[in-house]
């Protein structure tokens, strides 16, 4: 029963960036969204993945893999917007 | 050391939520941020939470109780603005 809500947790929270990078890959726009926020948070799912390629562990990795590839877009709109943009 | 890497990617996964949440009390806006993404989000950390209780992980609660209070208030700016205002 816990192992069923640690994958339901772990599908939720990955899955949860696919609306958000293809909103900000459709519109574009990324005024409210913290370059912090992905930053530290891109940085940190990378390290997950480290963590989980360090302990071996198939779903650590896989779940980090998907949601690095999701922030890491959303980043990138927002870095692109920073640097050539407004906001 | 898989422990130290585990430790950093969750302190950063963590935290990364404060600067977001700063950023949308201060401005109120929430026009980039992806309703759907902050509901499965947060459903997510709290289903996290759940599962952190249940085999009983100090870290695994505490780290997810500090998310999902973050989580929370960026979607309930995001709810009030949909319903209130636009977008």
């Amino acid at each position: 029963m816990p192992e069923m809500i640690g994958y339901i947790a772990a599908t939720l929270t990955t899955a949860s960036f696919l609306p958000q990078a293809i909103l900000t890959i459709k519109t574009k726009d990324t005024e409210s969204l913290s370059l912090s926020m992905y930053s530290l948070f891109t940085l940190g799912v990378f390290c997950w993945l480290v963590y989980g390629v360090c302990i071996l562990d198939k779903a650590i990795i896989f779940a980090n893999a998907i949601t690095l590839v999701l922030a890491a877009s959303i980043l990138s709109f927002k870095i692109y917007n920073v640097l050539f943009k407004k906001g």
